[in-house]
């Protein structure tokens, strides 16, 4: 325990430091650390390959997409908008008088995150929570994922050489420095990113203190992809099949559910797909104990069939790709099961009548961060496409046009979450530049002297920070 | 529970064609609600004073807030900036490559929400959290609070006029109709405000749905005011006896601790203002019983004395203001107790000695609505001002300069939360133009036809909405 209230305890204080430096300041620290991550790309790859098997090539360009990551808070940073400032001027002949009002966001204080196991950087000790964090103000004590403790510690310390002080990033290990963790006093938010079970026992853990404190988690998500008939089945099942076992289907984003109509070849070439992909080791003997598990009760299920199996490559303990195959009525038969993630390479090809069939089995499914359509020329389905939409944007943060789920772009639009398990709190995004907002808390001044306002709340706007002024939004 | 469900099936099928309306064609159904209260306000008012005993002064002055903040919303929507329309283009040189990405946000579905007993206006039926809600896009259940059943009929039956599908403001009365309220499948998000005890059990329950859902609550505050010593001591007096009194001290800013200088006369000043005001009747029963279980509590604590009581008035049933009075050091034995909320007009004057003694205590009070300071020509307490500030402004949500936390604001740069027990979700408002966010899902739509787009998310920007583009805000 005193390994964890010493890393919260410097967390607090460095932070107190932290958040008083000018963003743009932070902005250029950040970029600081995206250099010191590529620069140490030779050393870091092959430490996570022994512990994920993950491979030369997805960690090289992990590490790369981890040091965009920083590259994009410093943009954030630097454009100023995060800030959110908004000022109304008094109005004393309003009835009531109104006060001058302004108000900003500001970090939230230390921040807990829980890194997950299928990405050793890029959701972990240096992944998006972290950056975000770090970019909004925050100093971060991160619990390291069991999985890569190695990788954890040596990302912790290329990260800090880069910090101005080392006390900014904390690192626990172990299983049981969640609870104290969670329950430290002045931990002020939670970020997660794990399994069901795993967010659910932290969610209980938060409500048991005094002072609940923001939890933002990612959960799960099972992706559907709804197949329209005016597209292409072997297109579909090419890119089907690679999505499904891109990482060995350990991506949060893996589409776990198709839907395909019945008719058209879409089941055949989907089997044929899959029957040729190539398993692989799993990151953990944990995950990969509970994929075949999941997959022993999917197969023994009643509404579901066998269409194919993969094969599972040379690796020691690889696990095969699986597609089952149901009706749409049996599937609806089998929900909730048979709507829950299955976390590797394996889905459920559900054969639809009428696309209007949909309509009554999608909203049943549980909130995912994505949702996918496949289709021909627009017009084709016009009106399928309208009424799948509908219900789509209601179920999941990110909806894809002919496209995979897989692969997650970090950029301003970007959307990671959904409705619950995709998302403990849907508003909110886990990956992408709006990522920010959830270690930030708006503070208003009311009536507060211009010299000991905020510059970003100064009439002059010394920063040129976006400014919403009496209402209208300026640039 | 038929008439639950029946009210919330009817805001579903609403919802689904209230959301399909353009933001602007709402903020014209919004301001047509604004004039419905107004032309009512000579009904309205009356059986509102039956049941709560606010008088008519006060009665019409929170239509007249109540209908503001149906026009605020109004103006919300025809900016168009709630939207948060972002677009990245895509990038194919990129590596990876980039698709196009554009992210809006978008209603999130039914809400419920749980009316206040203090404002029978403007937290309740008719309250933020419904115009807030109905101007996302959202239709909306209320449960009615128990404290004034007839004038939330009547003010729904004057909301509803005014809207396209009455189904949009649904209405449910009674303790027991907000667990199923809660429980529904439908049900997206919850608003509540009230007590803590009420919010814990709220948050209870949606704990235990299948899909927590979000939930927005304002559960208590005790809304500090630090006295610096440069302040004079009859206007901090006269201040806040008022704001004390206010409402009979059913505010949710009311001014619960003041902290100020053992010397200078403060205390006495205090003491003799707040013998010279009058309390009146409360709002319920409940409320009634409540206070004067609290005050009597508060008075057996060893660490306080009394320090003066208000006269009761001519009003049946009325209650006295009370204020007691601790030395610093007493004050922080007594915590965390002497720092919950007493609802009701009673608070507690700490004496300190010196103000970087604050330092210490401060942080150990819970979370705030407001805190406030107050101080002569800013110089002379320089460095106690920057001390106290840093501490504050993680302690609330709104900081007050010179003047008194009671009435709020209603305008773009208001901020009303803070951390827990003020807000569950601290990122978030429950007044002001932000708090529209709290209804609000983002979703991003990758590589998504351009035909199919939302207009706030098409390159030619047909509604005029401020939008990021390629990381640029244009408006």
């Amino acid at each position: 325990m005193t390994g964890i209230d010493t890393a919260v305890e410097r967390a607090e204080e460095a932070g107190a430091k932290w958040r008083a430096i000018p963003a743009a300041e932070r902005a250029t620290i950040l970029e600081g650390v995206a250099d010191a991550l590529l620069k140490h790309a030779d050393e870091l790859w092959p430490v996570a390959d022994a512990e994920t098997h993950l491979g030369e090539v997805r960690l090289r360009g992990e590490i790369g997409r981890t040091a965009s990551q920083f590259r994009l808070f410093a943009e954030v940073l630097r454009d100023g908008g995060a800030a959110e400032a908004v000022i109304d001027h008094a109005d004393p002949q309003a009835t009531p008088p109104r006060p001058d009002v302004r108000r900003m966001n500001r970090p939230i204080g230390v921040v807990a995150v829980f890194a997950a196991s299928n990405f050793p950087f890029a959701f972990s000790v240096a992944g998006g929570d972290t950056v975000s964090a770090l970019a909004a103000g925050c100093a971060v004590v991160v619990k390291a994922h069991e999985g890569h403790p190695r990788t954890s510690d040596l990302t912790a310390s290329v990260v800090r050489q880069a910090l101005p002080d080392p006390g900014l990033l904390g690192l626990v290990h172990g299983f049981e420095a969640g609870g104290p963790l969670v329950r430290h006093p002045l931990v002020t938010a939670v970020g997660f990113t794990g399994s069901l079970a795993g967010g659910t026992a932290v969610r209980r853990l938060i409500d048991q203190r005094p002072d609940p404190i923001p939890f933002y988690g990612e959960l799960g998500s099972v992706n559907p992809v709804i197949v329209l008939p005016s597209a292409d089945p072997a297109t579909v099942a090419a890119g089907f099949a690679a999505s499904l076992t891109l990482g060995v289907g350990q991506f949060c984003t893996n589409p776990g559910l198709v839907f395909v109509p019945e008719v058209g070849g879409f089941e055949r070439e989907i089997g044929d797909a899959v029957a040729a992909t190539t398993g692989g080791r799993m990151l953990t003997a944990k995950i990969h104990d509970g994929y075949l598990r999941a997959v022993d009760l999917l197969a023994a299920r009643p509404e579901v069939a066998r269409l194919a199996t993969g094969a599972a490559g040379a690796a020691p303990d690889a696990v095969t790709p699986q597609v089952f195959t149901a009706s749409l009525e049996a599937f609806a038969d089998g929900l909730p099961e048979l709507g829950e993630e299955c976390f590797g390479p394996a889905a459920i090809v559900v054969k639809y009548r009428d696309p209007s069939d949909l309509s009554a089995v999608l909203p049943r499914l549980p909130g995912s961060l994505t949702a996918t359509v496949h289709a021909g020329p627009e017009a084709e389905d016009a009106g399928a496409v309208g009424a799948v939409v509908q219900v789509l944007q209601r179920l999941a943060g990110r909806l894809i046009w002919n496209g995979w789920p897989t692969g997650v772009a970090v950029t301003w639009a970007m959307h990671h979450g959904g409705p619950w398990p995709a998302s403990t709190a849907s508003a909110h995004t886990s990956v992408g530049a709006a990522a920010i907002r959830r270690w930030l808390v708006p503070v208003a001044y009311q009536d507060w002297p211009a010299a000991l306002l905020p510059p970003e709340l100064q009439d002059g706007n010394p920063l040129g920070v976006p400014q919403r002024v009496d209402g209208r939004l300026r640039v």
